[in-house]
């Protein structure tokens, strides 16, 4: 059974887009063992858009000879032989984002290919979709595709938000479905797709199909593809806290060979990464929000399978220092009942609390507790 | 991890409401093992409301000594000892729908008393929920008691669809939510429960947590406590058709000691229980509708992990034999592809196919097949 705890891994785009090649992924693989994030849980090292030769061979995509000189099937081997998942990318129109060629009316063919190529995950996009066309159709009909070459492959769907996937992307055999369009580098792009747009998607997620709020910007800071402006340390963890709470796919975006201390810290934070991997396979809901003058504070918990209760207290305003709450009640917990508060950061015990947990947040910062009763 | 296919079982009230005791339960047991339902993959065996007695000791709920002589515990062990699952009834409100005492502000208390008894199956109902209090809090107060304890109990909400507990219920440690009021044993009631409130519902099911459109009537042909007409054999076909392409929990409500024949055909279908517990786990849906006069079809299709199909077609009118077809293209196959179809009633291989398949459907009744893609 695939995805059942969200799907953690590497891809291209955020950092690369067209500045792909060989060494990139073979480089990237290394360091995915070397720097332990493999032990830590991200399995799969995904190619986005841009990888495709200009023709067919044999009805056949094919890859580009000067990017991938030993092509495709040699550097999915070479992350399978490094104990890793191998993923690719393509489209359900007629062309790719990239305007590289794709599997509109070539569905089986191409799921048969990237069986054989050994793919592990494709992630498959919605650009070039001709006029008309039901797009849902068209995911379905990938999904079934791929079912059909019986090789275990994650199914990306890659829509958008555009027809409500979460309303049909797990019938059409999607593990995965973007809710929004692409992310960018910047504190504006976390809130309005993390923490405005993900909100009322909760219920359509769980073992096997989770909401996508797109790819991690993590450790990105404004360089790449999709940079705008860079966050701060402080936005980062706000960024990777909310994504381990809404239980979303984990697909580092920067160029790990470059990672400085910071984002290894919050990439390799194995407590969140229990968090977002919780076999419960819940995602997090909002419990609180507070939203006057510049104080904006959020509250969001996610249900863990021990009974525990993990929760990220945000400071989204502009208010240096903003004092943000978790009552009990808030989370099905009698006011009464005595539970053990645990700093998920600093893997810290801050004590044994009742009724409410309160901290200090600084502006554009999180504080991720977890919440455990005491039997 | 608990419910990761629906939960199977027996539940007390569709045929017995008050007239439950040990010597029932026990027989119950004994007939789930004896006839095959247990190794069928029937496993809870639930008593519902009116169990209780009518006052509280030392705090704690505690059983009718005269339904019940040797006590919860003792059903619990022999339910066990059988290879069986047990599950119990409690209520969100202050009292249950019988009007017997219920977990409301004793939610901590009770999921512990209930996790003693060896309990592992929980039906948590909405009666008497006192004035202004927030229902869906409620269900998360038990949830949460329930995961507190350390004991797995699949934790099933029946708060009749009042706030849409699609939304919530998984967020509240629910493996099951009832989409409805309660089910009839008539064919309208099917038609409206079934095929008329669960189209809309598919997204919101997978591995873990899934929409319940309550109990079956397969078998009560109106004997028991929810009789309203009873149906014939063809209708409760339908019936279990629809529930195993819902992936619905499969709760048998009829009295197993006398079981006919066909009701064990209906019940024991392993081809059809294989749709329902498919590991895939996604809810089927409709792919086709045809409404006009008498003549009712539909057409509801649910994908399976091996890359097939199974599809349910119906005639839900009044003409007594009716055309229904599962074109391809709705089911995301191109209409080139050559198809293995299989009639899931008989397990006859009934040819390949391609573009289409249909078939002479009379009144009020179902084929159920399986399209298996040829490599």
């Amino acid at each position: 059974m695939l995805a059942q705890t969200p799907p953690m891994g590497w891809n291209s785009w955020n950092t690369f887009g067209d500045n792909i090649d060989e060494a990139l992924i073979r480089d990237t693989i290394d360091v995915f063992v070397n720097e332990g994030l493999r032990d830590a849980g991200y399995t799969y090292v995904v190619i986005d858009d841009l990888w495709a030769a200009d023709k067919r061979v044999n009805g056949r995509l094919t890859w580009d000879t000067a990017k991938f000189p030993n092509g495709i099937k040699a550097l999915s081997d070479y992350a399978h032989s490094q104990g890793l998942k191998f993923g690719m990318y393509s489209c359900a129109g007629t062309h790719t984002c990239g305007n590289q060629l794709a599997s509109y009316g070539h569905e089986e063919i191409d799921a048969q290919t990237f069986a054989e190529w050994g793919v592990d995950f494709l992630k498959y996009d919605y650009c070039h979709v001709p006029a008309g066309v039901n797009g849902p159709m068209l995911f379905r009909r990938m999904g079934q595709a791929l079912r059909a070459t019986g090789r275990p492959i994650v199914y990306s769907i890659c829509e958008w938000g555009t027809n409500k996937p979460w309303e049909w992307g797990a019938q059409a055999g999607g593990h995965m479905w973007r809710t929004t369009g692409d992310i960018a580098d910047s504190w504006e792009s976390i809130l309005d797709i993390g923490f405005q747009r993900q909100a009322e998607l909760a219920p359509y997620a769980g073992p096997g199909h989770w909401n996508d709020p797109d790819m991690l910007v993590v450790g990105m800071y404004g360089k790449g593809n999709v940079a705008q402006g860079g966050c701060t340390d402080a936005e980062y963890r706000c960024h990777f806290a909310l994504w381990c709470l809404l239980a979303a796919p984990l697909m580092i975006g920067c160029d790990v060979r470059s990672m400085n201390q910071t984002t290894r810290d919050i990439l390799l934070n194995h407590e969140l990464i229990a968090v977002n991997q919780d076999p419960l396979g819940r995602q997090g809901y909002r419990v609180g929000q507070v939203d006057y003058a510049y104080e904006i504070a959020e509250t969001w918990a996610k249900p863990l399978l021990d009974g525990s209760i993990a929760v990220g207290m945000f400071n989204l305003g502009k208010r240096q220092q903003r004092l943000v709450s978790a009552p009990w009640e808030s989370l099905g917990l009698h006011p009464e009942r005595a539970c053990q508060v645990r700093d998920l950061w600093t893997g810290e015990n801050l004590g044994v609390f009742t009724a409410c947990f309160s901290a200090h947040v600084a502006s554009h910062d999180v504080t991720m507790i977890k919440i455990t009763p005491i039997a």
